[in-house]
């Protein structure tokens, strides 16, 4: 079963507005077995609109769902093109009308001839009641294919689809079963790691498993997908072909499902009642940022410094001055004192310290831009490795992270 | 001038990852004066990725950006079908091939075969070559119309467009001439800041100049817009209308052109020969990461601290435990306390202090999540201030950022 998504709007053509309706909807209908064959975004525009239905009634979708040009203003026009498309006229819809007005009314703002005129539907349509806006969905059905117009407010489309869109499709289609696992993998990068686990790639063909890397700096998402009639034996083979991936590269899987490293990491910490501090230079507060972005993080993450200047490695982290103009602030040395500074101040479990050339400017020949010392401190003593990232400074802050968390994960 | 996106990738349909490059490039393109007609989100599959060409060339776009399915992986197939659908074949690219071979000799990675096949590309392309990656840039000419295969790696393809596709997009073709010109705001919500400006917004359509309100969290961008045949008068009059604006709302304006408010902020530190330190706690690190995401931020950031625990309060900034126990960490005092203790440690001109409940947990009847204090320290004394923003915990985070940002702009 194969669906198309039209997202109507000018905003989206211009950049202005990122759409993030379609990914939503993509995920929702994969979680049912439907796959979204295409999503095409076009503007408030009566032959885009028409085009755009007329493809995806050729095409082999048997499900097109449509969001946005359903507001009350003069662009939006989707529904007076639908009532073309579809051979039909609008028709006020008593029910609709009073929903509006009421909605309005809760309110107490004024209604407008504009907003009534919401309640204009095409006559024939199975009328989507929307209880969160004043745009209502509709439902047609032709040539054995169902298209659903949806308002674009995010929220409101959600809405209609959880509640009505969703349930209507699994009643008058029967869809295939689908399941998919995403092992999170880092440390290693896209190509290294195909090579790592080709043969076991090449056993997911006879399993009739779909695989997919989708790299991101420093982590690599593998995704296992596969399809069929029966949910419970896709499973079991899919859940069976990940776990041989723990035996593989156990030292690479950080988790499951699209969890992001800080996360995976606070998990461990909170599971293993440690604490964790931080004092970074390249990095800038960046790594403070990722484990403070999570509710509940002063459970695991006790504070930090970020030691720009090296009056405050000295000063406040008492590494020595001598280390610092023998070695240089980045060095193996430097950054060993910052780690074990950072834990004796904080009395934390861990500490993880960074220091590098994050660039554009500041490389040398021996210290080029994307140096970069990382450290852990912890009871066990610290350990420190050098890295070699590369000229993007935002991307050196990102991987510099990625690095860090991962050598905490490593020794919990 | 149209232009036409395909973006490819199954994890777009799955809603796996959200499609950011379409957005970046309508808004790329639209600048130039080239409007996107449609975006297309398709599949790594032959079929789908033949149809989406055949489409396009068939559509009034003159332009067709492809992005996505470049990679080292089996799953990559963008070139191979681009090759069918050009009458071509693969040659291998004897530059490419030594750009990619350094490139993983300067990182000391091992280069694999499958790297090396990235240097394979169409015959009678003209080759974009990829500065900062592996995947090079396809440039195609048919029946009047340029095509353009790049890598869907976010930062790869924004440099391939920025050095080589739009300069040569502007060389091919004879381009309207466009005027754009954004002043940015801040603290001032979209709604009130219309009714600040509703006259000077009128005064705008006699002058045949667009105007679009593009809010983000504790900003609003003010973007002015005039299409014509000869650049110099639009230019004037947008400019002249942009100026007007400093006369109406200068108290909210930080920039032009989408600068940032760390960008705007660290471009006064440096032009003032002043330094700053930082002292988050709701914030957790989040300032100093944005204020040392920009080279040169040394110049002017010389530290930070990051107290969530209140020891790092009490012994590092020098905070009083009295006031914490009397008064709670988010107060008045404390914030005040923590902003003073930060510039006396580091000995800056300024130092910011954040003190606040980002939520989601935590808040309670005199203090709801979303409280915040913040402080600001300069050799006129210590100023803070309260806010109260809202309930999602990064949003809060962000905003705390851009109001202490704003503090210390409007004392510089």
């Amino acid at each position: 079963m194969q669906a198309e998504l039209i997202t109507i709007g000018d905003e989206i053509l211009i950049g202005q507005t990122i759409d993030t309706n379609s990914a939503w909807m993509g995920k929702k209908l994969s979680e049912l077995g439907i796959q979204v064959s295409q999503i095409t975004s076009i503007k408030d525009e009566r032959n885009s609109i028409k085009n755009a239905l007329v493809t995806a009634e050729h095409s082999t979708a048997r499900v097109v769902l449509i969001t946005g040009g359903l507001g009350p203003t003069k662009d939006d026009i989707t529904k007076h093109v639908l009532c073309e498309y579809f051979e039909t006229h609008l028709e006020r819809n008593e029910e609709v009308l009073e929903k509006i007005q009421s909605f309005f009314k809760e309110r107490g703002r004024e209604i407008l001839e504009t907003n009534n005129q919401q309640a204009d539907l095409p006559k024939g349509c199975t009328v989507l009641l929307n209880e969160i806006g004043t745009a209502s969905g509709m439902w047609f059905e032709r040539n054995n294919t169902v298209f659903v117009s949806m308002p674009g407010v995010p929220y409101e489309m959600k809405h209609l689809m959880d509640e009505q869109v969703l349930p209507k499709l699994k009643e008058n289609f029967q869809l295939p079963a689908i399941f998919h696992k995403t092992i999170m993998t880092e440390g290693v990068g896209e190509s290294f790691l195909v090579e790592m686990i080709k043969d076991w790639e090449t056993s997911l063909i006879t399993e009739d498993i779909k695989i997919a890397y989708l790299p991101s700096p420093g982590i690599v998402r593998v995704r296992l997908t596969s399809m069929g009639s029966d949910l419970k034996p896709l499973k079991e083979k899919v859940l069976r072909k990940a776990k041989e991936l723990y035996h593989l590269i156990p030292q690479h899987i950080f988790g499951e499902d699209d969890i992001s490293m800080e996360e995976a990491l606070a998990k461990l910490l909170v599971k293993n009642k440690k604490t964790i501090a931080t004092a970074e230079s390249c990095t800038g507060g960046y790594i403070a940022h990722l484990l403070t972005s999570r509710e509940g993080s002063s459970a695991y993450y006790l504070g930090g410094f970020v030691s720009y200047d090296n009056q405050v490695k000295i000063e406040t982290l008492k590494v020595s001055k001598d280390s610092i103009e023998d070695e240089g602030a980045v060095s193996k040395t430097v950054v060993e004192q910052m780690a074990n500074g950072a834990r004796n101040l904080l009395k934390t479990d861990f500490a993880i310290a960074t220091s590098g050339i994050a660039g554009p400017g500041g490389g040398t020949k021996e210290k080029p831009v994307g140096t970069v010392w990382i450290a852990v401190a912890s009871e066990k003593g610290v350990i420190s490795k050098k890295f070699l990232f590369e000229m993007n400074r935002n991307r050196n802050i990102r991987r510099t992270a990625m690095a860090a968390l991962s050598m905490v994960r490593r020794i919990l």
